[in-house]
């Protein structure tokens, strides 16, 4: 299989964790063999520091015409002073919206190895593997009127969605939920918001196309709790963009290694965008300890959504549950009687492995 | 002191809970020879059914005229497929309204009896005390317009609010943080909401008038995360009507004793509305074994915000503290080599200590 992939290091830890993703694709595509070519292109801090814009023409023009794209992250102290068009998360929102990635998939699992650091007890938190689908295009993100009135005194943002749109990423979690245990979750604010109301309707029609997924429907509050109280519950959660921003975040840190999840951002053509769920880290930058392996597990990502190379993506994921069960680790993570390690060893011994 | 207080019991175990609250407020008022005055008014779920909606008017003059409100809890499955307008929250949302109550704060401590039973881990919760300040009459709950299109395709809900709306919960907020710890984290999405730039600037300016108060911005989406692994780190969080919900709920859960936790709801003449931020628990209603405790702690928050008796408030959080400590706990709490008792007989074990 050929298929042309554009790197977006951005900024932080971003630049450092895309040089592993590039070498795990590398020894995947001798092994398996594949091409794959690579294109590298600035979006976010480093953008706004070489072009003046956060999403320069030349980076969506490129991702325009690649297979996919792979980000590392952006942001950092140095441009947060800036005016919000010229900040980093501007590029971020803007090649979402270039490419159409109207579905945000974050898969969150709990590794064994790893569950002692986290915040929830155990017994709460062990065997926990859920994903979140979040509608990542639409609703106060982008809709308009989003602005301060002339004399300054009032403020407005919009949450939109046409039904369309509602259909679209509901289709998509339907069927990630096939693919899964069957069980999809979708939340919303039925009880207060009209969006909610239509988005309800919409997962209640939807479901008769697929009878072998179970629906439960539950408010965003409730979702907040169950998150915390007992996300084994949970298979599929469905929702749109800013219940979804919150409700990611929260479930991330639910199994103790935000380090080790990745996401993809899908548009109908299946080109898709992947990235580690976590950020650009500045205070670990350039010091070759940044944990490597939400990057890695986002290229798995990229072969079995974007390119669908099931083996290849079960591959990497192999490789990598089986040197924490070697007890490796970096910086980030703490494994009894574990070794720790760098950047770029972590990185050598997945390759390794594939 | 001679003041008349409205109950609204609700629905489920809101009707046994205030029977409670009345229950202790009489016994404040033998004790410290004050003088209050009862009166019971529908809302809710049995106001649909006795009157044809949710928030009867007599209802509303009562509140109005009352010096302060007690509510049990509203909703239940028997109400929740009528049409929105004649759902139980609608009459929650229009007593708010109806008293502007702006302000919404909720308190979540950690109970060291009760941290066994929380889903964190001791040491990561264990010390937690802290206070949200929810906008409670704003935001997307309020903003027009909130409908759908014509032709059902699409959907628009708006999120407003003024600067002097934002004023007003930010200065009820630093005057929260100046009784506690003089720590206050303004909870936004600054990166993406135009609302949530305005109260940035806003949060910035009043931040002069309140010296003795440290200020510190998070994002929504970081908020959420470290309510989980830091519970400890916050002391006042002020943020937005839909962020408050989602944070607050997320919130409650984290020292294992949603049963405990009470809320206010407060307006500018601080005649404020009471309730536990449990729900009308349907499924044990009428069974005698509700945790009266919230309720009972929310009419310390009474004693305090509404009339200032502040000795009578801590009367009531004191007693409730010995009743633990001696292991006595409802149905819903497990206290190791504790004592279970109902709702009647935990209610008369705070009575005697008053
Ligand atoms: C950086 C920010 C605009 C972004 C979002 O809110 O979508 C981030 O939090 C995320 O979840 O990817
Ligand atoms: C019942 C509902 C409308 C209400 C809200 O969202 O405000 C509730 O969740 C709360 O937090 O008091």
């Amino acid at each position: 299989m050929k298929k042309h992939i554009v790197l977006l290091p951005g900024d932080g830890i971003g630049k450092e964790v895309i040089q592993s993703a590039k070498d795990v694709l590398e020894a995947v595509a001798a092994e398996f063999d594949h091409s794959f070519t690579f294109e590298t292109q600035d979006i976010g801090g480093c953008a706004i520091d070489l072009h003046g814009t956060p999403l320069p023409e030349s980076t969506v023009n490129a991702c325009t015409q690649a297979d996919a794209v792979l980000l590392g992250a952006v942001g950092g102290p140095k441009w947060d002073r800036l005016p919000s068009h010229l900040r980093p998360e501007k590029g971020l929102l803007g090649i979402r919206k270039a490419l159409n990635l109207f579905a945000n998939l974050r898969p969150v699992k709990a590794y064994p190895h790893l569950l002692h650091a986290s915040p929830l007890k155990e017994a709460v938190v062990s065997g926990s593997d859920l994903l979140i689908v979040r509608e990542l295009i639409g609703g106060l993100y982008f809709g308009t009127p989003s602005e301060r009135s002339v004399d300054g005194q009032s403020v407005v943002d919009t949450l939109a969605y046409t039904k369309q749109e509602i259909e679209q990423i509901v289709d998509k979690a339907f069927q990630s939920a096939q693919l899964r245990k069957g069980h999809l979750t979708s939340v919303d604010k039925a009880n207060v918001l009209e969006s909610s109301k239509l988005w309800r309707e919409t997962v209640e029609e939807k479901q008769a196309q697929y009878p072998d997924v179970t629906v439960e429907h539950m408010l965003v509050d409730a979702a907040a709790m169950k998150l915390v109280t007992n996300p084994n519950s949970f298979d599929v959660i469905v929702t749109e963009n800013m219940f979804g921003d919150i409700l990611s975040d929260e479930a991330s840190v639910l199994t103790g290694s935000l380090g080790m999840l990745p996401s993809a951002s899908l548009n109908q053509a299946s080109v898709g965008l992947y990235e580690p769920v976590h950020g650009s880290a500045p205070d670990i930058a350039g010091k070759g300890i940044a944990n490597p392996l939400a990057m890695i597990l986002s290229t798995a990502l990229m072969l079995r959504h974007s390119f669908q190379l099931e083996k290849e993506a079960r591959t990497i994921e192999t490789a990598v549950q089986a040197v924490l069960d070697d007890g490796y680790h970096t910086a980030d993570l703490q494994i009894e009687n574990g070794h720790k390690v760098g950047t770029e060893q972590m990185t050598k011994m997945i390759v390794e492995l594939i």
